[in-house]
Order: C-alpha cells, then sequence, then structure tokens
C-alpha cells in the first residue's frame, strides 16, 4: 500500500493497543512528490464535487485550498482503511493552517468526509508548513479502531 | 448541557474508554457568539478574583487576556464534570497563544483551576485562531475519567 | 532526578496507564535557566558528534539548532528512562519550530536518537515558544511504557 | 424611493439620452449609515440564498463578501428599475475589490443577478475605498434603458 | 489653447458625437512639468478661495490637497468649455486618491466646481499615478455637451 | 473568432449602438490559461520588434512587461476587428498598472498600435488583477464604431 | 464637579501656589468610559461649530479629530473654571498626537478655544497613548491663576 | 550623595526657589552603567514585594517593567530626599513608555510609591530613550519642596 | 526682534512672574520657513565650529543634525536674551528626537551652549515633529529670569 | 583636468605598474555635488543617444538610471584617458545597483561605451551607496594600461 | 568549449600578464538558462557527495545552495582549466550572498575544491544578483596562472 | 604572529609577485571570538584618541563604529608589516557597512591610518556580513609591497 509511505524518516502512523496515531498529513503526491494545488491533480468526479467551476479567475483562489482539503482528508481515510478502520473511527483532529481565510473552504470539504457524527477539532492558524510555502493545510489524526476489528 | 454546544460543525469532546478528549476551547459565548474581551461578560464574584481594578487604562489590556484565561478553563472544567470527572482529571494541555505576552496572567489564573497537582502543559504562540483576531488562547485538553467513576 | 523538574508550574510528565504524556521540551539549562545556543554548553563527545566544525562563521549559524535538538531529544530520552522506558518507546513527536529552515539540521539529530524505526510525526512552524525568542524548538512527546515493565 | 439618495454629495445616477450611469455603489445602510457586514443585515430568504451556514467560524469570514456583493447589486438592479429599465440593461460593470480572495464569492452572488448574459467587466483590486476599511467592494455601474422604455 | 496639450503621448480630449470623453487629469503643470503642492503655484484669489491659512504647520498639509483638487477641476471645466461646454456638464467623475483620508477637503473644493446639482461619482484609493509619487488626485472625467451647442 | 472567449464569465465586448464597450483586458493566453510574461510565448516576429536582447539578465526583467503590453493591445484591436472596427476607433483606454516603473516599456509598445492620433488614457496603479500576481497590465477599452460601418 | 475625576489613579490637577498643573487630557467620557469619535457624542450646538458636513464620507475622517479636540480643549477650561481661573490662563500646553495630520483640523478648534492671546506651545507625535489606539491627542495644560482670584 | 549623578552631561536636578526639577529618569545603575530587567539586580526584599515568581516563563515577561518601574520611582524618592522632601512632594510625573502594555504593572508599582494622594501624570508611547533599546521608562518628574523645609 | 515670531498661532514664550516658559523649538528659518539642514545656511564661522569637513559623504550625514541642533539652542538663547537673561538662566530642556542616534552629535553641540553647568535634561524619541518630516529635533526649554534683573 | 577630483578623502586612481585602479565612481557633478538624475543635466547630444522621450510620465523614470549609467562610464572613461589609455583599456568592472531592475537601462548604455570586446563583469544589487539614496549604480574599475604606452 | 560563453554581454575571464580575472559567477545552465536549485539537475555521482539525503523536507532546504555552490565553484575550475591552470591557481574569492545563513553549507562544499590551502576570501550578504531572485551565490575568482604554463 | 590566523578556513593574505591581497578583515577579536562594540576592548591610548567621551548616551552610539573602524584597519596594518609593507603601501580598500550612516566616524578613523596619500576606495552598504549582525564594517584590502623590500 503506497499511501503509507512518508515523505520523509518518520512512520505514517502507529497503533498502540486500540488506537492508531497518525503523523501530521499534508497534501504532497508520494510519487512526484509536488505539492498539490490544482484541480487537474484530482480525479475527475472529484473535482465536480469539490466544486470546481472552470473560470479561471474563481477556481486559481479556491483549488489550493480546496484540493489540499480533499486530499489530507482522503488520506487519513485510506490511512484509517489500512489500520483496519473507517473515517468513522478518526474521532480527533489538530488542524493546522497557514491563513485561516481558508477555513470555510475546508469546513465544506471536512463534512463530505463526516456526514454523521464529527470528530473533536483543533484549529490554529500557523507560520508554515514542511516541505514549502505551498503546503497550507496540515492535519493530525487520531483514531480508535479496536485491535480485534483490525485483525477479523 | 448548553456547554457542550460548539460554535462550530465538530464534537465538544469524545470519550474513548478511560480517555475524553476535547476539542480546543476559545473564549465565545455560546449564546452571543461573541468572543469575550471585559471584565461585565464576567460574573462579578470572577471579576475580583481576576484582579480588576477599575482603572480603565489597567483593565482595557488585561481584560481579554484573564477574561478569556478564565472562560477557557472554566468551561474544560464544566466539560469535565459532564464527562463525570473534576478539573484534577484534566492532566494535558496544549495551550495556544497569539502573544506570548499574555502567558504571565494566564499562568495566574491557571493556578486558580489547578491548585494542586498541574497537568503536563506545552505553550506555543500561533498567529492566529477561530474565529477572529480577538481571540488570545486557545487550549485544547484531555482527561482521565475512568468509565465506572463518569456511571456511578 | 533534577531533569523531572520543569521550568514553570507545570508537570514534566503523567502517566496515565501505559500511556506517558510529556510537556513541551525546550532547550533551557533547568541549573542555570539559559537557552542553550552554544557548543560549549554540551559536553565534548556529543559537540564532536553533532558536526562542529571550529569554524566561527559556520558554528554560529549552525549550534543554536543542533544544541538544541540535542538536549530537547536527550531530555526526552531521559524522562522515558525515568518512566521505566527508553527512546524507541517515544512513539509520537509533535514538534515546532521557529523557523523551518532548521528542519534538515534537527532531522539530522533526530536520526541519532532514533537509529531503528521513527516515530510519527508532526512538524509545523509558529511564531514563538516560552521563555524567550531565543528558544528555536519544542517538542512535545508521548510514549507508550507498559506499567509492569516501568516498574518491573 | 429612498434607494436613490446618495451618502455624499452626488448623485446616484444620471440619464444621459438612453443611457444611465451610476456612481460606485457600496453597501452602506442610507438609513443607518453602517456598512453591512453581517448576515443578520439582510433580509431572512436572502440569507439562505447567499450560503449563510449557521457555522460562526464559517460565517465570520464569509459574510462580509456575501452580504456586501449582495447588497451592491441589489442596489444596483433598484436603480436600474427606477430609471425604467432591469438588471439586464445593466451591461457593464467596474468592480473595485480591497481583496481579490474576495472575487469567487463575489462571482457566485452575480450569477445570481445575471442567470442569462453577463455583463463587460472589470475587476482591480485597489488600497481603499470609502466611507471606511469595512468596504469590500464598489461596482460602477453602466445601463442602456432607452428612453421610450423608460417612460413608457 | 494650451490647456489642451497632453503630458505624455495622450489626447486630453475626444469627442464622441454629444459626449465628450477625457483622459484622467493630474495636476502638472504643463509648462514647467512640476507637480503642484504649494498655495504659491495659484493665483491669489484661489489661495484665499481654498483656505490657506498662513500658519505653516496647517498649510504644509492641506496645501497638496487643496492645491490639485483645484487645479485639477479647474482644468476639467477649462477643457469643457473649449469643447463648447461648462461644468454643469461635466456629469460623471471618476476620482482615484493615493490616500483617502484626503477626501474631505477635495470634497470641499468641489462643491465649488458644483454648486448646484453634483455629477455621478466614484472614489478609490490606489496605489499611485503618474507621473510621481507627489500625486495625490487623479480625475477622469465624462462630459455630455450637445454638438450644436458647441459649434454654434 | 476565439478571441472573444472571455477567461471568467462576463462578456468580452458589448455594443451599445455605434459604441462598444469592452472588458478589461489582461494578458491569459485563452487555451492554456497562462498568463504571459516571456518573450517565447510570442510570435517571432513580435519578439524582435518588441526589443528582445537575448541577454538573460536584461529579458527577464523586460520580458513580462513589453509581452503583456503588446498581448493586450492587439486582443484589443482583435475584438475591435470583430466588432467592425480597428484599432483607431479605440479612442478611450482605462490602463491599471501593479508597477507604474512598467510605464516606459507599455508606453513604447502602445505606440506601434497608435501610430497616429492617440487616444484618451487614463493610468493608476493599483493592488492587484486577476487571476494572480502575474498579471501587471490591465486594459479597458471603449471604441466607437458606427453600426453601419460594422455591418457594411 | 464630575469633570474632575481622573480615569486612573491620578490627580486631574495640582495647585502649587498661583500655579496650577493638570494631567494629560484625553477624550474620554468618564461617565461611559468610551473614547469619544462621533459627533453624535457630543451637544447640537458645538456640532454645528465644529464643522459637521453631514457628509457620511467626509465626516467619518473628521469627527475623531474635531471632537476629541473639543472635547480635551473644553475639559480643560472646565479645570481651569474649577480652579478659578479661565482658559485665557492656561498658558502652555504640551500636545501630544499619534498622527500629525490631524493637525490642522486640532488647530482650528484651538482657535475657537483662545480667540485672543495663543498659549506656548509644543507639539509632537508619539506612538500612543492610553486607554487605547483609538485616542489620537492627549494635551498636558499648565495654567496661572493667582490664588487670591480663585478663591476670591 | 552617588544617586545624583547623572549618566551624561546634565544636572539630575535643579531647584528654583520652592520648586525642585528632576531630570528624565531611566533605569541604568550608575555604577555598572547597565540597564537593570532582572530580578536578581534588586534587593531581595523588593523582589517579592514586586511579584517575583521564580517561574521562568512569567518573570521573563514581567521582570523589565517592575524592575524598571521600581528603579526608577525609587530614584525620584532618593532625589526628593536628596533635595529636603519625599515622594509626597513629587506632585507632577510625566511618564514614557515604549510599549503602553507596560502601563498596569508599571501603575501597580506607582501605587507602591503612593498610598495616598496621587499625582499629576501624563502617559505617552514613545519610539525610543536613552541610552539604549532595552530601556522601557522613563519618568520626569516635579516636585514642590519648599526651601525652609529643605534646609531646616 | 524677528526672532520671536511663531511659525504658527502660539506664542513663541510666556512669562509668569520669575519663570519663562518657551514654545518648543525647531530649525525652521522664519523667514524661508525652509526647514534647515545645510551647513550653507548657517553664518560661517558657525560652520567651522559645528565641523563641517567638506566631505561629501560626510557633510550630508552630519550637516541636518549639527546645523539643527545649533539653530535650535542659538534660538533659545536669542529668547533667554530678549527675555533679559542668558543661556545660564535655561536650566530645563525636553528634547525630543526623531532618531536618537543623532544624540551623539547634538550633545557635542549642546556643549558649546552650557560651558558650565548643564540643564536637567529629558530625552525621548517621537514619531515626529511639525511641520515637516525634516524636522529631526525640538526642544521646549523653561528658564528662570528673576523679573527685576530682565528690567534692569 | 578636474575629473580626477574625489568627492571624499580619497584617490580617484592609482597606478600600481601596468595596472591602474579606480575608486568606485558614482554620478555626482564635481562642481555642483548633486547627484545627477535629469536629461538636463547632460549635454544635448548624450540626451538624445540615451534615448530621452521628452513624455514626461516615461523619462521621469528612465532618467535618473540612464543619465547616472552616462556620467559613470564616461568618467571612468576620462579617468582612464588621463592614466594615457582608453576605455577598451578598463577591462574589469564591479558594478553595484539598488535596484537591479535598472539593469536593463545601464546595459543598453554600457554598450555605447564597449562597442567590440566587453570587459569581465561582476553585478549584485547593494542596499545602499554614498552620498546619498539617490545614488543607483556605482561601477569600480579596473584598467591595464602599458606605462609606455601612458608616458610615449 | 561552451562554459566560457557569458549570459549576457560580457566577458567570462581576461588574462592579463600572469593574472586571469573572472566575472561573477552565478549557478545558470548557460544551455537551458534556468538557474539551478534542484539536486536532479547535477550529474549522480556529485549529488551523492553533495550530501542529498532523499527526504523531501531536507533537500527541499538544502539543496539549492548546494547545487549553486558545487555549480559555481566547479565552474570556476573549469574557467582556471581553461585558462591553463587549475583551482589551486585560484586565489582569491570575493562571495555574495543573498542569505548568510547558507554560508555554512557553502563552506562544506568549497571545502572539497580547496583542500588543501585555502584562497584569499570576502564574504557580504547582498540584496540581489541577476538574473533573477532564485540565484542565492554568486563568486568572483581571480587566478595567478603563470603564462608560459598556460601555454605550455 | 596570531594576527595572520583566520577565523575560518581561508587565507588571511596571500601574496602574488609584488601584490599582496588580503581577505575581507572584520573586527572579531581571534582569541575571544567576539566581535568587538566597547571601548574597554581596546587599549587605554586608543580609546582616548577615538573619542571616547565617558557619556553613556554617547558612546553607546559611537563605540561600534569607532571600535570596529579602529580595529579593522589596524589589523590591515599588522597584516601589511607581515608582508614586510607599511599602512602606506595598501593603496586600495574596498569597505562594507551594514549601515551607511556610520561613514563619518569611519572616515574620521581612517584618516588617522592615512596621514598623507589617500588609497583608492569604494563603499557600499550591504545587507550583512559574517559571523553575525553585530559586525558593521568590513574591509577588503590590496597592498603592493615590492618583494625585494619584503625580504630585505
Amino acid at each position: 500500500m503506497t499511501t503509507g509511505q512518508p515523505l520523509a524518516r518518520y512512520a505514517a502512523m502507529r497503533r498502540v493497543g486500540d488506537m492508531v496515531y497518525l503523523s501530521g498529513v499534508i497534501a504532497v503526491d508520494p510519487a512526484s512528490r509536488i505539492v498539490l494545488d490544482r484541480f487537474d491533480q484530482l480525479p475527475e468526479p472529484v473535482r465536480a464535487q469539490l466544486g470546481e467551476t472552470g473560470e479561471m479567475s474563481v477556481d486559481v483562489f479556491q483549488a489550493p485550498v480546496l484540493v489540499q482539503s480533499w486530499f489530507v482528508l482522503d488520506r487519513i481515510r485510506q490511512l484509517a482503511e489500512e489500520a483496519g478502520g473507517s473515517m468513522g473511527d478518526v474521532f480527533k483532529l489538530v488542524q493546522y493552517f497557514t491563513d485561516l481565510r481558508d477555513y470555510p473552504l475546508y469546513s465544506r470539504v471536512r463534512r463530505m468526509f463526516y456526514p454523521a457524527e464529527p470528530p473533536v477539532s483543533t484549529v490554529v492558524e500557523v507560520s508554515g508548513m514542511l516541505p514549502s510555502r505551498l503546503v497550507r493545510i496540515e492535519v493530525e489524526a487520531t483514531a480508535h479502531i479496536p485491535l480485534r476489528r483490525a485483525t477479523s
């Protein structure tokens, strides 16, 4: 499963009993090592779902936030599944932004991943994230995925 | 219990076994949706306890920090109690400031909530918090409240 | 054990079952209360290991990061040992920088402490840390040290 | 018709033959003289239509742009009607922003006013508008409303 | 008529049917090529009318705005007259400022030129105008001067 | 004629009687949606005409202005032709710059498009244009192209 | 006499022999503890006298300076009268501004209080005054009011 | 009396009849020529009185203001005593701050020196004081100490 | 005596008994209304005395401070003489700088005016002085000149 | 030959064997001591050659660079001739700019002085040059002028 | 030998007797005209030697400095060889940085080129270099390569 | 001779025939590795010669420049003597400042080292020098010291 390969020398996640701790996730494509910020870097159906308008002057502002929001949360979902759980098991998110004005668009995307009960959540604006100034959102997730379920 | 109503679409707290995880708390009055920053937004006895001086040129600087510090920690206390515990069970705090010069006043207030054994603590200065530039302190708390105690 | 004495009024660590939570650690010498930023504040063998060059114009830039990185991680190692474990049990790190350009040097030092399996990791750049602008790195660690091992 | 009362000493519009020229319009309520920036300053049905979410941390960022966009374009519509025409006759807009990141939300609102053929349009970001820093959008409109239609 | 000589390679005005379009006007003396900003660059009677106080610490702040406001509007008046009309025919003004705090003084001067019905008006603050940072006001005017009147 | 396709949801131009009003034009290639800023994005003969030197350290500064100036004015020319006229009918330009130091190079290019009688002209420096910070020049044009000529 | 009640813990004035020394005066309403900056906070006749125009875009800039200038000087006058003298006895003023561009309007107001012989005067621009950033003018006055006159 | 030795070439105070005028006082130790900013530069009893907490992260922010406030006011007291008077005779203070956020702590210290009737007082924030950027408070005092008392 | 003519509407000095209070003095030539900043604006002998070097790159930095220092102190001397006293009677100076790095040169000049006993002195750096940004030094002086001496 | 007179106390050039070293040259007229930045400070034929357009809004931007470039290189040429050589012997230039955007115009002028083989060249942007902020270009030249040629 | 082709119109080097003077060298690939800043722009063996880690978050910071350092010094070595010498003959370097924090990495690379006796060296931080903001290092070298050796 | 030991890995000087090239010299004490900036770091007689006043508020500004100027030029003199020459043989200086306002004091010191014929000289202001922000002056010198003299 390539989604578990970290960008640097750290573990993508660690299980401790029934708890699964994830490293902070950012929107870097593991293959190309590029920070995502355009709609055409996502599959077609996702683009429509995220609200791509096709108007250049609109998408140029919204694409980076929408694309990174989706990528980050989708990667967390994948990791939860690798650990034997699902997004609903990811009960806690610490969310770092470089510009809090991005929050409304992020919030819209997160709702797609949490249609039912939302997680506990912390949101702060920080000065920067790795690996570059293009990164606008980093999310650190914690999941509760009982071992018996994971291994069954 | 109205204190458990979050400002946005997230859970105020989540219990996982004996652990209780809280969302980051800020000083927004859930009813009026106003960020607190004046002494007259708190009950009288608290104001005196926090050190309101009545001198306009003093209070104008100290009120926002003291009021938010008290509100945030008191809300955490309420949530701990809703979960069947008390402030003493809140053993870990991550504390975000927009200006670390606010730390001495915050520290004075926190001592009121932790007269005995203090929690583990992380303090960093960040660029901003939701929902607006008026917020100066956000605290993310973790509590250990054994289930049998909570439900007894 | 003097390493457990916090700088301010908070606990250096708290055990909850098999989990050990540490406060954010920064490179302040507990005795002198000075923020470390020079090679000569570390023992000789460590200095060589960190790559002191003896060239003033090189060391003046690298010393603060290298020295703080080593001190912080070494202190976390000491605390883990006090709790009956080792660095390998510290499975999760949240790492705050005031300048992300310090990351490469920090990364080099961390590898010395994690020769085998790396921890889960979150890295963000914040505006400041306590107690002063000299602090460049703060690390909040979580360890999993089963009680029976700790007390055996 | 109170909508035609300007804020300062200028004409809200001037007809020259079949052309109607409007002064730059901003979102200041003519009665209270307040710059609009909250959803509760608009009628209920409009609020829903504009996408008010009820989440404080979302609305606090989106309200000023959405509310001003709607107010300004609605006022232009009113003036066009006073002149005997409709929004479809307003064929040219010069749109000033203080922050172009507001464009996507403005664009969404403008589409509500121009379901069919869009106007010619110029958009630039300027340093400020009257009467205060709260104003984020100013629109200067030109309409073509043949006299015989206006007076028939 | 020397007032029609532009500073650069552009037309001072162009007539299209009954409409007269003017280039943006700034307060540069066509002969000396100096940006006006002192009272002594205007004729005596105008100075008194504009409110020169003779107090150096007052005039140093007010002269640039008052002098440029008068010069610019007076030039527009001259051009309107050259085109066979008068200031009353100039029905539309787009007014650029480098500092909107200059607006009150400009507004006082404009009233001198429009004692009766005011024009339609747009005001924005921009980052700069040609030919130098000394320019604080630029006004683009449009007039409606029926041809038969102009040529009669 | 693809030149008439706007970047966003607005009309490239609108005819009202004998007048043709254009939206603000910027140098974005309609096909690739890239903001032009290099000589190799223009046809060879134009490059020489604009003064490409082949010296990297010279062209890197001059290319963005020269290329955008030419593209914008050439597009206006195309639109005028689509409307049945020519550049000589474009009698009025409002020109927005993000840096007025670009004016001398722009002015040199405009002279190529107006060898004879120049248009009326307004020039201001603004804070930004759509769709991105790469855009340095936007021009809003108005043309007078009698209908009978257009349709003959 | 309520005008003598200071905002903080200091004396509003002190008599030493025939001299009366005043604390620095700012425009804070002693009852509401609000920094004045709008015309409607002053009595009607004063508003007209100060030059309120009723144009929002003019008054929004001029009100804070005019209102604070009048309030501060009027308060000094009241204090002088309480001490048995009049404005004419206030022979020395040290005047602090946060923006010297406010001087012309202040100067106009001061002339209303000193129709005859003006005081000695020092004017400097400082970075701030208590209790908040809204304060734009602070005046420290000294009066000479012979004791026998005061007590007669 | 060493307290009367100025740092530079000026008089520490000058008596004119019953009045005693002091130069602006800052917290520089006359012997070591160091700007005071740490608690350990004051005698033990004073430190406790000023509220030293022993928590590094608190004291590092509060020490400079508290120490300088005490030193400056204590020096003024000494000078008043040298002139034959006491702090109660110092009836007028002009207080310069480099950061008005320091006012609450200064105010707390001043109250220790003026338990009874407070002086007349002016407070402004300036850009800097001599001899270095470490100075945060400068106080210029005036005392009324009748000669016969001083010499009796 | 032209030296007593103020720049604006205030008194250059006021006598109250034996005390003489001066307005803040700046280096503006009363005739030309120019802020002095070049050596050639002073008489030859003064220039040599102030240390004009003739090296352009040295004088360009030192002239404004030296020239203004001399002019201001010399004007205070003239006013003291008009009041019947001398520089030695000017016992108190409040000195405002826009850049404290100018202090060493000012200090050298002041020593020329106070060869014997120096005055009491306060020095602060402020953000600006009237009438323009060229002013770097303003001095407010107080003198004690017994009336019988003045009139004898 | 007056061109050899330096502005300050340094040598304009020094010969060491066959090498001639020049001091950094800037565009200050040795007689008037004015930093050149207008076309009318150069002889007529040079102005045309440099590309003066007569359009104020163009020349105001280009004149300082073009004029200083020409003056500086021409002065180097004069010095080379005084030393018995010519511009072709000046084989090495270190060129300092305060704004590298000036490079294209400088480069155009330098080509006039080096029609054939160009020199070795280093170009950097620095923060400032003597004697004032008006200086935009400084060039340090080295020439190889064999002694026998110089003295023959 | 293509390495001798300059980016602009200047000579890459000039021999004067036994001395060889080089133009300032920057890391621009002569073929692609791209400023180098990634490891994959260098040959494999060099990358390893420079310390590429493969960790994206490390390499993204270190690559630009390491790659430019190597490229620049290697190009100087090539030029020295073209002139008949070797790196050991390059005895003098003037090194310009846009950020001195890059020095430690540069220093590490330079040691690879000077294993034995180091050159004389000057290092300063400047505001910019040609052709763009991506350039971080420019080196001007001087070599002593006796002619007979070069031509033998 | 310890003066020849460089701070980093570079040669202090290199002789090439009769020429002696020096590395850039800064005021770092080779033993303590401290950047000099106080008078008490120099021998007594030098301090007096440099103009130490003993006034703290004067010396604090002038000491860094005067001390560094003297140290740097004195070190160049020592190196010239080690090479068998004297200061008079140092015929060329490139002088880097971090603040050109330091030039007048530097110039005064340089005159002490060059009582007779001055060197050729280049002066620029750069953004920084090694090893730290305390360095304000760096001087690169070139000397001509014929070999026979050096070895005789």
